[in-house]
């Protein structure tokens, strides 16, 4: 199984039994997360901004205004951290010490450049679009020449990687376990339910079958 | 209203109508989100982690083991970058451009310190409990003087901030209108339903009516 290596820049060193390095982890957490939050430094600021992502093969894709700090920052080529996060669940404990989240993050470090040609432009821009609806994609207006050229896309390489993963139960001290306290996890959905047509929307467009089928619908 | 004032660190220049300075409404971003993303400069690479948080006033706490980067890093003094955000709903628009999310975001700028006195990391802990979960404290085994040695505690006095929100359906161009494309926005809830009570739980033990009344059951 293919595995990022561990390095000092990605290595998780608190409570290692929840590090994961193996690229299919990896990708499954950012394939499923709607957005990340980009770390980038200016001077000596460091600022984190949430954007939507999209993955292609081991590159990450952004993109933005191409006048936006973000994208001009990132195709500078300076180094970024992107950090993904699916809350999986509240982790109650019957002491305070043992309270958690299950959860799945990864962390990702790398270098970005523009993507520049139209064509690529564009094939990022179906991933990132796939990415928050698939079928989507076939369904709407694409750009228009004028459109891409105001979007400014780039592309970040995965340079390295790492996700942290806490699932189960809480874990109090043996000599806790009888106090007569609930413990338990209540787990954490995120999920769409009774879409919004636009007010605009004509009451001949029904809503097309690829939406309905979304995994993201609510199922519980 | 109190306001942040505008820096060149928090001003939010892309579509600036969306920004918001008021503390109201950033306070109330950072009380509803359960976890936050952190960034940091260590040399010249930017780390993103995401970490639970509370507000105590004008300030927000963030724990974490004492040997972790971050909690080293923060109580060191050093800049940091907060973000917080909230995902409320997919926008679907009949063009790929204008295709977007709705959604409530903050970024906050600040320098921590350590949390040191017994008494005031103990008042830290029981804020961050309260923000996981309302009147959970009172309820469990505080923490024990090993368990509080244990435990970093920061403080990040909010020095500037700013929040994002995107509300409403999307706005097409007015030549794209009338195509036969649905349009509409599918809200995003982030739900708990069915708690999962721990293996070890003595059936004795009710699940407590807080626990019952948090806002974050699912009720669509």
């Amino acid at each position: 199984m293919a595995k990022f290596p561990i390095t000092k820049r990605n290595e998780i060193k608190r409570l290692p039994k929840r590090a994961k390095y193996e690229k299919s982890t990896i990708y499954a957490i950012i394939d499923e997360a709607l957005y990340c939050h980009v770390g980038f430094v200016e001077g000596d600021q460091p600022y984190v901004i949430p954007t939507m992502h999209a993955r292609m093969g081991d590159n990450i894709i952004l993109h933005g205004s191409k006048a936006s700090r973000l994208i001009r920052h990132v195709q500078a080529g300076n180094e970024i951290c992107i950090a993904i996060t699916l809350l999986d669940g509240l982790v109650l404990a019957r002491s305070a010490f043992h309270h958690s989240m299950n959860y799945r993050s990864v962390v990702i470090f790398g270098r970005g450049h523009a993507v520049e040609k139209d064509e690529e432009k564009r094939a990022a821009l179906e991933a990132l679009m796939e990415h928050m609806m698939p079928g989507r994609w076939q369904d709407i207006r694409k750009p228009n020449p004028m459109e891409l050229n105001a979007t400014g896309v780039v592309s970040i390489p995965i340079e390295n990687a790492s996700a942290k993963i806490r699932t189960g139960p809480p874990i109090d001290d043996e000599q806790d376990e009888a106090l007569p306290i609930w413990a338990g996890v209540l787990p954490m959905y995120h999920v769409t339910s009774s879409p919004q047509p636009d007010p605009k929307l004509g009451s001949a467009v029904p809503i097309p079958e690829y939406i309905l089928q979304t995994k993201r619908w609510i199922q519980l």
